[in-house]
């Protein structure tokens, strides 16, 4: 997740996606406010069943929001896209390891695939700034830090890996509404896993995460842990199908969704 | 569902299943009060594939609480329960069509089967009440009434079929209560999909349910309406896998869980 804003982005989903199917290839914050961003895992159909079990079995890191029929390349969160092209950069990985990071899949793309569709945290930080919680990571213009826990997932056939957390620094008076705010918003993460406490997750170092930027503690705040949307990207890593794309970091889908339809009464 | 409470019900989960077990072959309305009961729908692996992204798109009808390892006979919401003998009752489907109604399908099980276990509105009719909403089925002894709709679920793969629902009188002044108090707990098929018109769902008669019993409005009432655990079944109808097992209406799964953990912020 980047920070800035830029100049040239899109205010429309479809346009968005138009712009990263002609090639833009930059981080989609601040793409189409207001609307849902999706992580993407793709896989082979012999272990799609697995990564759909590991998100039933895992809804807070894994939250899925669409999940396609092999081969096709439409989903139903966003009106005529096409998932080879239209985000800004992917990942390629051949048995759990990266081999490329093309700004488009089209030539990889085979009748055998399944994409997943994953909720994200883009969601949830307009919502926490909505409801008058500062957001670090913004204020500090970085990537929000996220870190392996020593907590399993609960694993499902091949694929089993770490919780990955993200971390954003609350004022303690603010930690209550911060639940609050993100607990009506199951799809994308939910309520946090963990406050405060970091060893008690295993992380040895806050200053040291295993994903994105540090991000600084004002004094009064608590570290509030999330479940991740790198989890299943972790999953991947250890457990090695032959074949996967996600999107890179930050290059996330842009749906038609409003982030409200995720919001719960 | 039933609804006369067994003066021989047992208080507790496990000592419910065991009765069970041993052959009691009752309804499980009012046994192990408070803790939530489940839908069985159990598939060969060939066809669970299409059973769990049926789920995940239609989440409404098909709220998946846990989903076993192929072979598995137990399940993360109850210790020590075996799903092959657990249940008061089973159904046994063969190309779509009911062959048996045994009380344990122990000779049926092999290590080819996947189970799914699925929310149930018994849990929410415990929090209707809770909140002093009148549930008619109940104060009637009867079975709640169930209908075909004319809208069709999202397919998945080949399992297609129409949603199911099931209809509750509810006192006009009191629909936003029940609205709100089942929208906060999803996994048991959350807020209604429709109040009042039964003809805009496709419903001719609301005296001739498809399912279960005729269950008469008082003065006010209006007829309202939720997505039911009965639409995969309805689906398997449609859809006819060589080969599945289901739980005999009414005759459900006791887990450990109770009703509480389902209940959202």
């Amino acid at each position: 997740m980047t920070t800035i804003v830029p100049a040239a982005a899109a205010a429309d989903p479809a346009t968005a996606r138009g712009r990263f199917r002609a090639g833009v290839a930059v981080p989609s914050s601040g793409w189409a406010p207001g609307h849902t961003q999706a992580n993407l895992v793709v896989l082979p159909r012999d272990w799609a069943w697995d990564m759909l079990l590991f998100g039933q079995r895992n809804p807070q890191p894994v939250p899925l929001l669409d999940v396609t029929d092999p081969g096709a390349v439409g989903t139903v969160l966003a009106a005529g896209a096409d998932l080879r092209t239209d985000l800004p950069r992917y990942r390629v990985w051949r048995d759990g390891e990266l081999v490329d990071e093309p700004t488009d899949v089209a030539a990889l793309w085979t009748d055998d695939l399944v994409a997943f569709l994953i909720g994200c945290s883009f969601s949830f930080e307009t919502a926490l700034l909505d409801a008058g919680v500062p957001v670090r990571n913004i204020e500090q213009g970085r990537n929000v830090s996220m870190y392996r826990t020593d907590r399993a997932c609960r694993p499902a056939g091949r694929l089993s890996g770490p919780l990955v957390v993200s971390m954003r620094p609350v004022p303690a008076a603010l930690v209550a509404t911060a639940v609050q705010v993100t607990a009506r918003m199951p799809q994308v993460h939910g309520a946090p896993v963990h406050v405060g406490s970091p060893a008690d997750l295993g992380i040895a170092d806050l200053d040291r995460p295993d994903f994105g930027d540090p991000v600084e503690l004002a004094p009064g705040d608590v570290p509030v842990f999330w479940a991740c949307g790198v989890t299943p990207q972790a999953a991947l890593m250890a457990s090695r199908p032959p074949f996967a794309i996600t999107h890179a970091p930050g290059h996330m889908f842009v749906t038609d969704v409003p982030d409200a339809a995720y919001r719960q009464l």
